[in-house]
């Protein structure tokens, strides 16, 4: 897996200077790359950290003097770190999964396998799933009854897609990933204390205990073109409808998506950040990590949200925000500001009272 | 998987009108049904969608006039939401895993495997390990030494049951679940600075650093009837005696217990809430999504936490709370509207002060 | 395993009284002890629950007098709680995994099996891999490409370790664990509405909507002896250099450690915690249940954060926090303090505003 200088610049669409037939075995941070290393130095932070390192070879930023960082070859894209997703493709070693399907695999008779799907040791492929052309079910990973997998899937080890599940072309599953589990929907014979606390906004209501009763999901997933889902994160089943996640977008690990939630397309949902049942999120919406949407309510497009926000409310389109509960960032920043002057604040409180009142403001 | 109207309603106790012999293959929402479907339209809304769909029957709420919808029959229960839980049990297509134990199972000779139990492919039970009548153990997942199951037991793929841990009845077990972990306890050779913070609310202490030791967890877990747990929840052994999840107990996915926690009856868990080690939660108790609960504190019953929030301190029976601290709902929604104001109460405070104390309030 | 009260003290480093030969058969609680357990009495309030079981022996505090307690024979060590650390390794029942390869495993032929290395039904062991002597892989757990496992490590079962991970000797991993997932890396060809936002601290910026671009994880993971790691938690692959987690470090369930993020020595994440991309940890921190932490920041030496607390700037060596921003744990409990006071406050300030203005304060 080693690239010339020159193939490399090709592939990316970059400008290559100095000895570009140069060979290329591994990308390296500067300070530690040796001399078949591609070092990335793409500001003159990382730049100066060469002269620790033994690179020969940089990829550099749009300006950056390739010679008088004593280097024998560079590179030089226009946008160094929309770069970084053309070479790391082209350098990346994979999980080293087996072509074919390995002899331990159980694959139901009538499961659609297109050609040159890769499915891994002890996987599990249920009746009446399809499995599109170039997939790789990764081992011990399971696809559900009558579940469709477009593609070039790639899917890792003990990933599992639940019955009839539908999935696009391209979709990157890590480790572990659960779609297609149960809606968490239960309902009382009689309005329970949290209706009750919906109502009230704050009394729990009857005191007379109730058990659940379940709502089952009849529902499914579906899942656009392009999208990945991170280790361990979860998308469940919708109850009538399917949960549905649009094309390109993309989820961290722990992420959880509740039932018949929507979400656009492009969007980043980063790790530990759950979206609650029904909720609908719009396209190129930003979930900082950990962040909480409640559920039933509105995200608009390109919306941003900080980390540990948790939204309580509809959101406009455009909106950034940030807190418990969101609001725009920039105000939030002035109110934790003050937050922190708020013992100031009463002290002076204090001292105002005792001046205009001539009393002694005891608190 | 066919029904005619009359027949669910009966199955629902609810009132049929109209062509009660009409056949019904699936649920929709009123705009997406077909002319075989059965539309929920639970109310005014609802039922406005029914005109962009072929629905000839629809599940309506009391009141409802089922003619003026220009439907063929219908459905009304006392109460529509309830009736979701009938419905959808009727109507669930499951996920299509086979009766009896799959050849690569590895299932140990002295299991003890009740009457119709379902055992899935790549499942491993472990010695010891008894599964009551009807269960069924999804495939890939694993059973571990002398664990009990209940009769009527459905765990999906890629469970994991730890050793010792006992479960009752009709136990329900999304993708990735995790019981029996062992409980996240440690301590120093001389006390931590963690003990040192908590006794001094706020000084790391020592500087000295030192390793931590494990403690083992010898309890397991014990959970009741009709319990079900979310996909890739976590449920940690106890350290003496058993961590406990009483019947009726439905946790949401990503959700954590530690060990020797002990939940009462009929909670309502949601997605990534947390309880940390030895907290006590009552019957009836509603944790919202990505709910925190610290460890060592007793949460009362018919608590129910909104969205987000983190409970550091014990909570009376039927308190409502919201909030980081946990406060009453009411209180917190308050104390946000003065939070979003306090940049103008500056403003106030030092334009009295300049009045009152004829100097400019520099702050 | 059944143990007499003087090897137990000579384990422990403890002293022995009373009838030291007596058989131990299990550790319990005082109330449910029964007369071959040994309970756990570490202070009076234990103590007293004594009366409730029927122990005829008890590890007990420093200063204890066992002969008034009832006690045959009792053990009492310096620290108590240190001492479950070797009481609790002593009485383990373990999983009952058993040794050698379970035949079902699918173990490739060039990966180096260290003496008396277990391996468990349906686990997979990829080509390259080496696993150092007397480790355990637990049932159906993957050991990635090239991935390397020290000596005496111990899987449980369904955990998975990716491609090129390095990890020391005896390392622990809980159920699920995902070690070398790929990094959340994602880039638009044009600066994208977060850079944007970040540069602005609020403004989401272009309007224009892009795809996100993947960026590769060419590095893994690399951790060191004596870590643990929880139930469903995973750690990300590094984009160029691995991710690091220093030796003697404990993460618990559901934690989330980012790509590029590097952790040094004995600390503990607690549950649900998440450490985002590039962020470095010093040594001996102790990061609280559900805390996160942003990405591309420093967290000194011996830091403690309560639970919930998010993290969004540098923390300096020693600093104990709480809260959303995190700030000092004392300074934010006197905010939640002035927090709760607050609609007070403007009642106040609006009294002043109608007496020191002569006009109706009207908000």
């Amino acid at each position: 897996m080693t690239h010339k200088i020159k193939d490399i610049a090709a592939a990316l669409g970059a400008a290559a200077f100095g000895d570009t037939d140069l060979t290329i075995a591994r990308v390296a941070e500067p300070a530690q790359a040796g001399a078949d290393d591609l070092a990335l130095a793409t500001n003159q932070a990382y730049a100066d950290a060469l002269a620790e390192g033994n690179a020969r070879a940089a990829l550099l930023w749009p300006g950056a003097d390739w010679q008088a960082l004593g280097l024998a070859a560079a590179i030089i894209p226009d946008r160094p770190r929309y770069a970084m997703s053309g070479l790391t493709a082209m350098m990346d070693a994979g999980q080293g999964f087996e072509e074919g399907i390995h002899p331990t695999a159980v694959v139901a008779d009538d499961a659609k396998i297109g050609a040159g799907v890769s499915i891994g040791p002890m996987a599990v492929v249920m009746p009446g799933a399809k499995i599109g052309a170039g997939s790789v079910i990764g081992p011990q990973s399971f696809i559900g009854t009558q579940a469709e997998l477009g593609d070039f899937c790639f899917l890792r080890e003990q990933v599992s897609i639940g019955a009839r599940v539908r999935i696009g072309d391209r979709f990157i599953a890590q480790p572990g990933t659960r779609i297609g589990g149960d809606g968490f929907s239960f309902v009382t014979p009689e309005p329970s204390g949290v209706e009750a606390a919906r109502a009230s906004l704050g009394e729990a209501g009857t005191e007379t205990a109730q058990p659940w009763a379940r709502i089952h999901s009849l529902g499914a997933v579906q899942i656009g073109d392009d999208v990945e889902i991170g280790a361990n994160s979860t998308v469940d089943c919708g109850t009538i409808r399917d949960t549905q996640i649009g094309s390109g977008t993309k989820l961290d690990n722990l992420v959880q998506i509740g039932h018949n939630v929507i979400i656009g397309r492009d969007c980043l949902i980063c790790a530990q950040a759950g979206v609650a049942g029904s909720t609908r999120i719009g396209n190129n919406v930003v979930l900082g990590g950990k962040t909480g949407v409640s559920d039933n309510i509105f995200i608009g497009d390109r919306v941003i949200t900080g980390g540990g926000t948790i939204v309580l409310s509809n959101l406009p389109e455009g909106r950034v925000v940030l807190g418990y509960p969101a609001v725009k960032m920039e105000q939030q920043i002035e109110m934790n500001k003050a937050a922190r002057r708020l013992p100031r604040l009463f002290r002076d409180v204090a001292a105002l009272k005792s001046a205009v009142f001539k009393s002694d403001a005891s608190d």
